[in-house]
């Protein structure tokens, strides 16, 4: 398969910059064959501008069309074949099983916000009905339903090329409420993404979208992205990354003259407590399963275990050293580039300095360059509680399990954590409801709370709260993952006295869409 | 009655300051006898501790007994009895039925939001099931629900001191969802900031609130407010009030290391579109309506209509000439304070210089100072075109007609707006039907959009927009009236594998609370 590595404007490949890059190979160690040019900023606002004018027409067209885009997507996307999980594994090192899953992920995830916008209830229709009786005025007719906001920048995740990038959920989220898109391309994997770029022209022309309904640029430095989010005609901003990168992005983003909506999905340790009540005959196979977390795609996740709490005894002793014995079994991963494996080394240098080392990542037979070697580190609470860096992500296969005096320690440690994706509680049922005041304080902390599981592994689905109080995400009240992962898009607009003919149709009398609606305070399909 | 001038701090009253300020009565064009003294930094610490700590218990308490509290606030506030009415309208200029109005709405607010709370679908809870059976991996049970997202700074607005202020609309919104709530009473109408703060007070311990619940502090300088958006245990902030004022506060908010949501509602000139075919038969009633619209609350309204667009037409020249006739017999009123009436009075000034004044209020047969003298202009598109100036919102009894060539132009200057309120187009529905792109160009401007009426009179109800586009408000996916303005203080929080009975009760199994659920992707009761 042949990979265009021009920028994608509208539906017209060009690469008239100068600057180029490729990503890299990090089971070679050396650069990959491609060479993209950074896109200059002349290029960017052609794309912004295409973006604007494909607005109205995209946003006013039948949804049976916008779902059919979003399937004709995951079908070029499906018909990249080998191609794209060949690339895939060239760029990030990932095994071929994990591009497949991700590839499944990211067609499940466009297939479901096709059937969430022919559902239509993401519409979320209000009616209040006018009466002309009132006193001392009447009341006019109100209906509200929700609009789209405008082309939306997305910045995708070197961690998922697929699920979380181009053609990702903030992609397919906002192509679903009617929103062109604007891809900065993460330089890491911009190979994958060429070909994703492919998938995503040739369903746009098949199903005949306005030009400009899609654009994807290049570029390895930060201009074009800095750019993109100082663009008056950018309306929204999606990122999943870093907190550096995504907190500067967001300050950006607050600071135009006209502020726009910033979701970006950020670090998070994700804490997990480890009750007494979990550290009975079930104490290895935590072990074991925590061990496969933290290691999991060389602990590449945003919702990587980084952080365990344990109350000190015999028993916590036993259930770290079945995790660390566990862990040496494992084979170190590659990680996915060489920015991310420096900053790893340079975290896990940090932890040295203050924890105490109890596990390891087994030695692989042939030593190589670019593996992440995991470490299990543990340290007391008090150490802990003085030394801020411990409490930060180090992005890759290393946790930290903080011995606590009690659950009051334990509790106040929670407390004084950042926000967090998720939180998890291994234990007996018993324990959960005796330790509220636990329960209570990691919930106020957290998107996702988890009972006797492992935080990685994010379902998408309605009841999926993929987000949580910053730095975990720059808005706690909205997710990125699942059908709600549209309202980051959406704003409500009411219609007064308007007649019903000429009214959107879910806010029509006759309920033509067949949609569940709020009318006069009740839900009803009436 | 007693008014008590003090900062209110938990359940304790203090003013340990020296500054001291006072409001201002403008039918005497004196300072009203109540003087205040400006929180100081300790006191406000103080009251958001205060808050911080009454946040788990207030949250976590029964929802019966939130929406107690919200009802006995309304019932303390109608208990004050003519003390208010009295004081508002000593610190206001406006007339006791406007008072009587205002009270009448912000009790009905309260209501609603006790109601809201009661029938609990803004919870929005969602379930998907667990599937173990599902390849390659089982799926997870899953559930969220909505939950506050902690102490909320309230900024009150200075035209609506009851509704849009101490126990309006920001402030029992956030009490409703299980957030405090800090107000920085607005100092231009301390006085009946006071007495609300009174009944707020007496009905939080009436129903056992605990102590920090409410607080609010007094300012007549940019520190307090400055802080308080600064403050780490604020989550959230709601103003109502300038641009200027609401962008500064947005801006300081977002520079936080941890940023913080803020509603602002600020300003809009609400454009309203005169099309030919409204210039009928109606050409009158619609000039008298508009006029009563623009004068009304001597145009203190952000809904007041300042700018109207029309196709330049003999009946154009008839309508401007009915509206600006009706205008000259309406007598001015008084505005609210010496700021508000000194930028009015600056404004006009911009505009005499600009545009063509066609009518201007009744001179009255007593002149008085403090009196918002109100003025009807006229200009041509072109010069509208040029002048940014004439784009912007004149806070006060003043519109502006631009006469435009034909509808193209008129669409063309309409799409060069910022974000607005509302949108009003005045005609037939034939010619709704035939200018879509114009209502198109109008509808991705505003917030709601009128068919036949004027802009003010914002109703309370579930489908009311109250919000647009920036500077309308800094987030336009959000409401700041009715139930749905409970969003802005909610956040998702998702339970994965939770034992069903220390699940929240919207997530229980058997449905406890009887909500409408959306399991598995269906909409149901059951």
């Amino acid at each position: 398969m042949n990979i265009i590595t021009k920028n994608l404007i509208g539906f017209s490949y060009s690469a008239v910059g100068t600057e180029t890059f490729s990503s890299f190979n990090p089971v070679d160690q050396s650069a990959t064959p491609w060479v993209f040019k950074n896109a200059t900023l002349e290029e960017l606002k052609k794309a912004t501008v295409l973006a604007e004018t494909a607005f109205i027409p995209y946003k006013t067209m039948s949804v049976a069309r916008r779902a059919a885009f979003l399937r004709a997507i995951a079908k070029e996307i499906l018909a990249l074949g080998e191609s794209l999980t060949t690339v895939y594994t060239a760029e990030t090192g990932l095994p071929k099983g994990r591009a497949e899953g991700e590839r499944a992920r990211t067609i499940g995830q466009l297939e479901s916000f096709a059937n969430a916008i022919e559902n239509g209830q993401y519409l979320q229709p209000i009616i209040d009905h006018a009466d002309a009786n009132r006193t001392p005025i009447p009341k006019v007719d109100l209906r509200k339903i929700n609009e789209p906001i405008g082309p939306i920048a997305v910045f995708g995740a070197s961690n998922f090329p697929l699920a979380y990038s181009t053609a990702g959920g903030d992609t397919a989220s906002a192509l679903a409420t009617g929103c062109p898109v604007v891809v900065k391309a993460h330089p890491m994997h911009a190979a994958t993404n060429a070909l994703v770029v492919q998938a995503i022209l040739k369903a746009a022309q098949d199903t005949k979208m306005p030009e400009g309904v899609f654009s994807c640029l290049y570029s390895n430095n930060y201009e074009v992205g800095t750019q993109l989010v100082q663009d008056p005609l950018i309306k929204g901003v999606g990122f999943t990354g870093s907190i550096a990168g995504g907190t500067a992005l967001y300050k950006l983003a607050q600071s135009r003259a006209t502020p726009i909506p910033v979701f970006a999905e950020m670090g998070s340790v994700n804490p997990v407590v480890v009750l007494p009540e979990a550290l009975n005959e079930n104490s290895a196979n935590w072990a074991k399963a925590y061990a496969g977390s933290i290691a999991l795609g060389s602990g590449q996740f945003c919702t990587n275990p980084g952080l365990l709490f344990g109350i000190a005894s015999p028993e916590l002793d036993a259930f770290i050293d079945q995790l660390s014995k566990a862990f040496n079994q494992l084979e170190p991963n590659y990680m996915l580039h060489p920015n991310i494996h420096s900053a790893y080394e340079k975290g896990k240098a940090e932890f040295d300095a203050i924890a105490t080392k109890t596990g390891a990542t087994a030695t692989p037979s042939s030593p190589k360059e670019g593996l992440g070697h995991g470490v299990i580190y543990k340290v007391k609470a008090s150490t802990f509680k003085t030394n801020p860096r411990l409490h930060q992500e180090v992005f890759g296969p290393l946790s930290l399990v903080v011995e606590c005096k009690n659950v009051d320690e334990l509790t106040t440690l929670i407390k004084g954590l950042e926000g967090q994706l998720t939180g998890t509680i291994l234990g007996s049922e018993t324990a959960l409801e005796t330790n509220e005041n636990l329960v209570i304080t990691l919930q106020s902390r957290v998107g996702r709370l988890i009972f006797n599981g492992v935080p990685t592994g994010v379902e998408v689905c309605a009841a999926m709260q993929h987000g949580g109080p910053f730095p975990a995400s720059t808005d706690e009240r909205f997710t990125a993952v699942g059908v709600k992962a549209m309202d980051r898009w959406l704003r409500p607009v009411s219609y007064q006295n308007w007649p019903d003919k000429l009214l959107p149709k879910a806010l029509q009398n006759n309920n033509p869409l067949g949609l569940t609606r709020l009318i006069n305070g009740n839900l009803t399909k009436d």
